[in-house]
C-alpha cells in the first residue's frame, strides 16, 4: 500500500521525501484501522491536489515567534506534512522552554489526529493538540450546524509506545454512521436527531437530518466552540465559520502544545506512576463478561498487530479507485 | 455574605488577607449561582480546616522550574488560595515565555474551576486548566468508580469579561442530581445507570447506584483518565487512585496553562474575531421558541446580575449552619 501510494504521489509530481512521508501516514493510519482517514481518504487527497486546494510543494512559513509560542502559515500545503512539521516544532520548543505551542493557520485536514500524538509522545513529550473543521454539528438545542467536530488529541509516552486520546466532539463521526447504516446496525448510544427532532440510535436517520449530537450534549458543544475560538485566535487563521463559507474544507487552524517531561524532577519515576494508574483503571469491574476496559489507544495497538500480520482489509471499490489514480 | 464569611475565617485564625480572599471567592461563586461550590460548601471548608486536612496558613513552595514550566507544592493550603496563586503564576510565565504551565501538587478542592478561568482571562490570557478528584465515576463499561470527574476549564477574554467553559467529565454532578432528586424531577438526558444496570434519567436511582456516566460515554472516560495522568505526572503529585485511598478528598493535583495573546501579531483584531464567531453561534436556529443558544459562561453573567440586584438565594438550613460556625 505504501509503495503504491508513494508511486502515485511521485507520478502526481510530489517531491521524493514528501511522497514517502504522505504515503507512510496514509498507510499507517490504515494499519491502525483508521480507514476513514487512511486508505479510504487517499483518493480525495489526490483530488484536492488536482483541484489546487492542496499546494503539493508548499512548506510552512513562520509568521511570528515569542519564546515558546510560534505562529506558522501552512500555505495550504498537505495537511499531513504541515502537522508533522508543527508537532515536531512544538517538541523542539518544549525542549527549549519546557512547554511550547505551535499554532498553524491555512492548512489542510491532518487526517488522523492521533498520528501527531504518537509522534510527540514517542519523542518524549506530553502533547495536547486540536484542529478546527468546517461546520458539521449543530449547537445543543439548535437545528443547523455551526460547530465543527474539532478533534482533540492528548498523548503521553507509555510502555515504549503511547497512550493517545483522539476524539472528535461529535458522539459519532459521519464515517462511523455511514458504516453502521450500510450494515443496517443501530448505534450503541444516541448519535443524533432524526428529521422529526427525536433523539435516535438510527444512523441513517441522522445522516438524513445532518443533526449529530455533541459528546455530553451542551458540554461537548461548549468544548467544540472553545477549541475553534482558540485555534483561530492563536493561529491568526480561519474559524469554523469562515472555513464553512468555502467550496471545500480547507484553510484549517490547528494548535500543537508539547511539554518536555524529561525536564521534570523525578521523571524517571513517571513510567511507574503511569503504570500504576493504568493497572488500576484496567482492574475496573466490567459490567459483563464481554466488556474489556481499555485505555485510549489500546485497541489500536491490537488492530495494528493484526493488520501487520494479516494485511490491511480494504474495500474492493476503494482499491479499484486507487488503482486508477 | 462576604463579611460573615470573612469574620468566621478570622475567628478561626485565618490571616487577614487570606480570610478576605477565601470569603470573596465563596461569595462570588454564590453570586454566580454556583451554590454547590459557594455558600453550600463553606461549612465543609471550615470542617476540613478544623480536622487539619487544610493547613490554613500554608503557602505554595516551588519544587522545580524549567523556563515556562514550574512545579509547586500546595502544602495542603486552602485550595482557593493555592489555585489563585497558581493561575496568577501561569499568567506571569506566559508574559515571559508566551506560554506557561504551573503544575500544583498537594492542594485542596479549588471549589469552582471557572474562578481561575475568569481570573486568567481578565488578565488577558487564554487559559486551560484542570484538577483531578477522588474516584467518583466508573469507566465506560465498568461497575466501580475508578475515575474522577476531573473538571476542565478553558477560558479566553471577551467583551470586558470572559468566555469560560467549566465542565466536569460526568454528565451531571452529584450536587445537580441531588437537587433534581429533591425536586422529584427527571434529568433532561441520561445521567447514569440504576442498580439493575439500566441507563436512566432518574437522579435518585443514580445516586443509589453511584454509577454516573461520563460525557460522551467512552470519550469522556478517556478524557478523564488522560487529565488525571497529566495532572499527576506534571505536578509530581497524587493521582485519582492515590487520593481515593485517603479518608477525605485532599492532596489533589492541578494544572494551569496560560498563553499571553497580547504578544500575538494582530492581537488588536482578536476581539472582533471572537465577536464574529459568537455572533454566528448565537444565530443558530433553535429547535423551539423556548431554547436559547448560549456560549459557555453566558448564563452565569445573567445569574450574576440577578443575584447582585436581588440578593443571593440561600437555603435556610445552610444559612443556619453557617451562623453557628
Amino acid at each position: 500500500m505504501q509503495l503504491l501510494f508513494e508511486n502515485i504521489l511521485l507520478n502526481k509530481g510530489f517531491r521524493n521525501d514528501r511522497a514517502l512521508e504522505i504515503a507512510t501516514v496514509f498507510t499507517n493510519n490504515s494499519v491502525d484501522g483508521v480507514y476513514t482517514h487512511g486508505v479510504n481518504r487517499f483518493p480525495r487527497f489526490i483530488e484536492y491536489t488536482k483541484k489546487g486546494y492542496i499546494q503539493k510543494d508548499a512548506v510552512p512559513s513562520l509568521k511570528s515567534k515569542f519564546n515558546g509560542v510560534e505562529q506558522w502559515d501552512g500555505n495550504l500545503g498537505p495537511g499531513i506534512s504541515n502537522a508533522i512539521f508543527a508537532a515536531n516544532q512544538s517538541v523542539k520548543l518544549a525542549a527549549e522552554y519546557g512547554i511550547g505551542c505551535v499554532a498553524l493557520s491555512n492548512t489542510h485536514h491532518w487526517m488522523r489526529g492521533g498520528t501527531y500524538g504518537w509522534q510527540a509522545a514517542k519523542a518524549g513529550s506530553v502533547f495536547i493538540g486540536w484542529t478546527n473543521t468546517s461546520a458539521n454539528m449543530p449547537a445543543w438545542g439548535a437545528m443547523d450546524a455551526r460547530l465543527g467536530n474539532n478533534p482533540l488529541v492528548i498523548a503521553l509516552p507509555y510502555n515504549n509506545d503511547a497512550i493517545v486520546l483522539d476524539m472528535a466532539m461529535s458522539q459519532y463521526s459521519f464515517g462511523a454512521m455511514e458504516l453502521s447504516a450500510m450494515k443496517k446496525e443501530k448505534l450503541s448510544v444516541y448519535g443524533g436527531f432524526d428529521q422529526d427532532g427525536h433523539i435516535t440510535h438510527d444512523p441513517a436517520a441522522i445522516l438524513l437530518s445532518r443533526r449529530p449530537i455533541p459528546i455530553g450534549y451542551w458540554k461537548g458543544a461548549g468544548l467544540s466552540l472553545l477549541l475553534d475560538l482558540l485555534a483561530a485566535i492563536l493561529s491568526g487563521g480561519l474559524s469554523t465559520r469562515e472555513i464553512s463559507k468555502r467550496e471545500a474544507e480547507y484553510g484549517l487552524s490547528q494548535v500543537f502544545v508539547a511539554m518536555d517531561i524529561s525536564r521534570l524532577p523525578g521523571h524517571s519515576t513517571i513510567p511507574s506512576l503511569i503504570e500504576d494508574i493504568i493497572t488500576d483503571y484496567k482492574q475496573s469491574v466490567p459490567r459483563d463478561a464481554g466488556t474489556f476496559i481499555r485505555y485510549p489507544g489500546e485497541r489500536i495497538l491490537q488492530t495494528r498487530e493484526r493488520n501487520l500480520n494479516k494485511g490491511i482489509p480494504v474495500m474492493q471499490p476503494v482499491w479499484e479507485t486507487i488503482l486508477k489514480l
